[in-house]
């Protein structure tokens, strides 16, 4: 820190990112990542014209990777709105929908950004306990009088809300905004991207890091009434609005189009997550119902960091969070059969010394 | 507007950014791009192994990206932070050196952004009028305490401080951080690179948007001391740690290295600026002398808006700004020799009906 730092800087609290060895000696399933390359059709839209044309500023309204959002969330260009990532758009709504007589609310056990950016914003933060069992109860939230960021599924538990319950949130009390942070949405969760002509107090977030397999391309969807839209772009107006450059558009809209090279991948992801979760409980560990592309996981007689710490000798990355409610687990990022096969053999080893 | 927009949003001031269209039928010289594509070891870079990776999430510490930089700056990866685009490092410069008790200062006639991220974190903005023909006296700011901001050259006049200049603000009070906006610096004016081992409270910004060719990829840098990037990068860890993403680092990296091409860019748009600054004066127009790669133009007879709306009718797109002290001229982008003789046979045209 310099002796320069402003009193709101130092008052932040910075996120801390999953560790990103860039050897790539690891079985990586510590950050969420799709095991599968990017849609053949990316590696089409990033061709040499494309790259030729980067002394151009990128259309700063985005207007062709809206309209290809568009057709695939069968939505209006007016609802959406793209950023550098998902974690943009977060930060942005955090900044449009929350402030002085705005609190925000968001879970104890959630996705440890939401109380980043409640920092960043100088933020009445609201941090409501999940249930026991890591569920998320609509109700607690309900009297509520400010914005609400719901994470669903939820990360790290990988445990969805049926639409029903976020519907019943948004009636009752129509003056608030619900935030539904959908990143993980496409591994079998239900998606409120169709109550969006309903509610003009919904605002879905999504990515394409997940699902569409464009991690390293940095984009996500904000998706929301026009006038929520707007007001997410005034922020984006006076932060930075050529947030999306040339080639992370030419390559969303094209992983966009190939919906069956999507639903392959989400199907195979899905079917490795239930592989790996009945050899988990086979070998006596829990592990909650994940609607996710992550398995959130306890083996009785060993504490979280130390299994953390056992994989990763054994070459297998996961992740750990060291708070009192999730310390006694590891996220396991749900990869390919051949990594969730690497992940088992040691998660075995480590089972059968301790058990 | 949304009925949930907060207070603290209501009151943001978003930037218009110039016009962009999407046709390309335009002669476009009024956003200050190369007219030049980018490093043909860009086009090597961005290859079919780095685009099949874009499914893993990039290094949010960017080294290779500083390793490069750290090469042709001659400074150390530690005095390095980059941005999506330099707007985003200017954007958490304000953040993190300027809030309560400590105002920013900077003048009339700059960027126009600046005021709007004072606007977005509610500073208080001391705007100090450029002298009468435009150029920036450092007396005036010698004992302003708070955060100054310099572009220099400055936009949209093209007009450039030397160093000792910049030198003098820096000493006058080490207790205050001077940030010197660079991004026109690579077509003829000083930088104050060179600086930074002696200055603790210097921070200078760069962007490849311009000299390297980058627009469409957004890269910026922030170069200062490292408890300076260290507190850039607690406002980047706090809003959105992945910023950069693999193909843009790779990029970056690549047109870093090509030192040849960057120097025979940067000479053939100042040998056109050369050529047209002559052609505009033998007509008759008042131009200053520019250090960038734009040219400030008056034409006595008529105003900017008319000049800029008279130019567009003949398809040659250049920048008006409204304000009072700017209402009279253009802004012109220095492009190639060819897109220049189109200027130049547009601007004669009018020249000729006016006079």
């Amino acid at each position: 820190m310099s002796r320069f730092l402003s009193l709101e800087a130092q008052s932040l609290a910075p996120y801390t990112p999953g560790e990103q060895p860039q050897d790539q000696s690891y079985c990586k399933l510590n950050t969420n990542e799709s095991p599968f390359p990017p849609s053949p059709a990316v590696l089409r839209a990033i061709n040499r014209a494309e790259i030729g044309k980067l002394n151009l500023y990128p259309d700063p309204d985005c207007s062709l990777l809206l309209d290809a959002a568009a057709a695939v969330y069968e939505l209006k260009a007016e609802n959406i709105i793209p950023g550098n990532g998902s974690d943009e758009i977060l930060s942005f709504a955090f900044r449009a929908f929350c402030g002085a007589g705005k609190p925000c609310a968001f879970a104890d056990v959630t996705y440890g950004f939401y109380r980043t950016w409640a920092k960043l914003y100088g933020l009445d933060a609201n941090i409501i306990p999940l249930r026991e069992d890591f569920t998320l109860a609509v109700d607690d939230y309900m009297d509520f009088p400010g914005t609400i960021f719901i994470a669903n599924p939820n990360a790290p538990t990988g445990l969805a809300l049926p639409r029903s319950e976020i519907q019943r949130l948004l009636d009752a009390d129509p003056n608030r905004v619900v935030v539904v942070d959908e990143a993980y949405v496409d591994f079998g969760a239900e998606s409120c991207v169709p109550m969006l002509y309903r509610y003009d107090n919904l605002l879905v977030v999504q990515t394409l890091s997940k699902s569409r397999s464009l991690a390293g391309a940095r984009l996500g969807f904000g998706f929301g009434s026009p006038a929520l839209i707007e007001d997410l772009n005034r922020v984006k107006y006076s932060h930075n609005p050529y947030n999306i450059n040339r080639l992370t558009m030419a390559s969303g809209a094209a992983a966009l189009r190939d919906r069956a090279y999507f639903e392959a991948c989400c199907a195979s992801v899905q079917a490795a997550r239930e592989w790996t979760r009945e050899e988990l409980e086979a070998l006596g560990a829990s592990v909650l119902p994940s609607r996710a592309n992550f398995l959130f996981v306890k083996l009785p007689g060993i504490g979280g960091h130390e299994l953390y710490a056992r994989l990763k000798e054994q070459g297998v990355l996961v992740r750990h969070f060291s708070a009192p409610r999730t310390q006694d687990f590891i996220r396991v990022t749900v990869g390919s059969m051949e990594q969730m096969q690497t992940f088992m053999d040691a998660f075995t080893r480590i089972a059968e010394e301790v058990g």
